[in-house]
């Protein structure tokens, strides 16, 4: 029997195994830290469309071919799309991975997505409701940027406290212990718990400052996936968040520390990781739905393949931010979800 | 165990009850066909509020709520909300029920957003995941009309084939077999499978025939529903879609012909029951994600628990339309969810 864990927690009977994953992103992230190590590349920001929302479609069914391209697999061998964007009505997922014909559930948790997707995932694995299933998400700079800023000809300055939405596209594949047909790129690694998220809102009205509003909730889940499955942070290797950039990661560490959990040496956050500040001019670091997607995909995994990271807990972040709550005058309140990824 | 069927469905091992429902509407939705059935009728479209988001949010807070009431749960007694709405960015939901405090996942699938909800709900529950979870969406006819078309005073013409965001929210408590220290409201209804929804896209352009771009996918849903099941129209009392209205209606029937399934006899719209075309000029009928929602809380699901409907095929139609998309000239594709209630 699958375990409800304390409050808000799932332990998998049989953890469902993260079987393959891929990345697409942009030139700004190929020239970055982990360039070498996405699948692609791509120099063309429209990926080949006239539209950013085209382009950003187009992007997230290239990472979706090129998973099961990895496997072997096509379309009709995974029963459920679990699949999201930042976009309002989830316009880049309707008509992106939407066009493979795959089942889909549409998700929004913001640039939390990726997590939202993959515990979802996990969660229809582990019942036996399918053999495969594949989590989708995916941002692009230019179509954040038009929706919740300003078009990009505009050339607004961007405070120091803003992080810069990542172009990109993570696919994943969740599968059973049964075999499904398809080759296992990753052999290793198992989700063997999610926790999932409660939005959290500190009252704060900073758009242009998104790991102040999400590292609360950050808090929130970690403090909650340690207390559900009776854990210290030295249970993990690493515990890594989606997107709170340097400001969010230094008040992610202060309200742990108030909560009595010291991560500071297993802290990583996949939007420091993903640009250089220096060189790139991101100021904060990375975001967006594809921010924590594609640093999953191309460098924590292969961490936790080779065994080298035993057991992670990967938290993607989310700010539940429309341009229409922000102009009313609302707060950000933020949602994270936790899952638990291990080595085995 | 519980069961994969056919292509894209699932059987539950032990299909978890919907043990309660909560329905709250604006004042013209009062005014209808279906007016004294609802739980609640506000006659302040704003709800008390100062702005039509916050007034859709304050809508779905009490609809929460209001199902606690019923069954004298409090919030920490729902391990899990699986909740959204049809705003950008699902602003009502960030700001509604996501202030519940409960381990929220956030859903888009336009209008179907309700079988969505329902679907992993049942999930959820089948799986030991939870013992009560709560399902709940909204759709609010002035935050709809300033998002999807014009500002309320611009008095705008609609054509015929338009249908009538409807004021509503619905909530739903789903249950396992354990008790759960709740008030059961209903005991005799079980969600004992449901069907996955791909998105079907005919290359339809006009986002004011939205029925039109929802039945190809209705009908997708329908046959696989069967399909998957090895059942006829005949084996279910009632096949009833979401917000189709009058013209989607007649294609769904026709495309479900041409595949030879005649549903004529079972099938009803909420769409369609909830308004009067003539007295309250809705044209081709109602829509939203509150439309399925209030009409499968005040009116389907007490006709199941009395056993007068023994089995249905609930079947919320969505259609992937944003204001972008639509600007950029894209079609609008619909996706449909199918979820099968029995009184039991």
């Amino acid at each position: 029997m699958n375990q409800m864990r304390g409050k808000q927690s799932i332990q998998f009977d049989k953890a469902p195994y993260l079987i393959a994953s891929s990345s697409v992103v942009g030139a700004k992230e190929g020239e970055g830290p982990l360039g070498m190590m996405f699948d692609r590349v791509n120099e063309d920001p429209q990926f080949g469309e006239d539209t950013w929302e085209k382009a950003e479609s187009q992007m997230q069914k290239e990472a979706a071919q090129m998973v099961l391209e990895k496997t072997g697999m096509t379309p009709e061998m995974i029963r459920y799309l679990f699949s999201g964007d930042l976009l309002g009505q989830l316009t880049a997922t309707s008509f992106g991975a939407g066009g493979l014909d795959i089942p889909m559930f549409g998700l929004y948790g913001a640039c939390s997505t990726c997590g939202e997707s993959l515990a979802l995932a996990a969660m229809a694995v582990g019942a036996g409701y399918a053999d495969t299933v594949m989590a989708l998400t995916s941002s692009h700079f230019a179509s954040a940027e038009k929706q919740f800023r300003y078009p990009l000809e505009y050339a607004n300055q961007r405070p120091l406290a803003a992080t810069w939405t990542v172009t990109g596209s993570g696919a994943f594949l969740v599968a059973g212990e049964k075999k499904n047909n398809g080759a296992r790129k990753f052999e290793h690694i198992r989700i063997t718990g999610v926790t999932g998220g409660r939005v959290v809102d500190f009252g704060i009205k900073d758009s242009m400052n998104m790991g102040a509003c999400m590292a609360p909730a950050a808090c929130d889940t970690i403090c909650q996936n340690m207390e559900d499955f009776g854990r210290k942070p030295e249970d993990y290797d690493k515990i890594i968040t989606g997107d709170l950039g340097y400001i969010g990661q230094k008040i992610l560490i202060d309200l742990l520390n108030e909560k009595g959990y010291s991560i500071e040496k297993q802290h990583m956050d996949c939007g420091i990781e993903i640009f250089d500040p220096e060189a790139q001019d991101t100021h904060s670091g990375g975001s967006g739905c594809g921010c924590s997607a594609v640093v999953l995909a191309s460098y924590i995994l292969p961490k936790i393949e080779k065994g080298k990271w035993k057991r992670v807990l990967f938290v993607p972040t989310g700010a539940m931010l429309s341009t229409v709550s922000f102009n009313e005058g609302q707060s950000v309140p933020g949602i994270a979800y936790g899952v638990v990824l291990e080595h085995a």
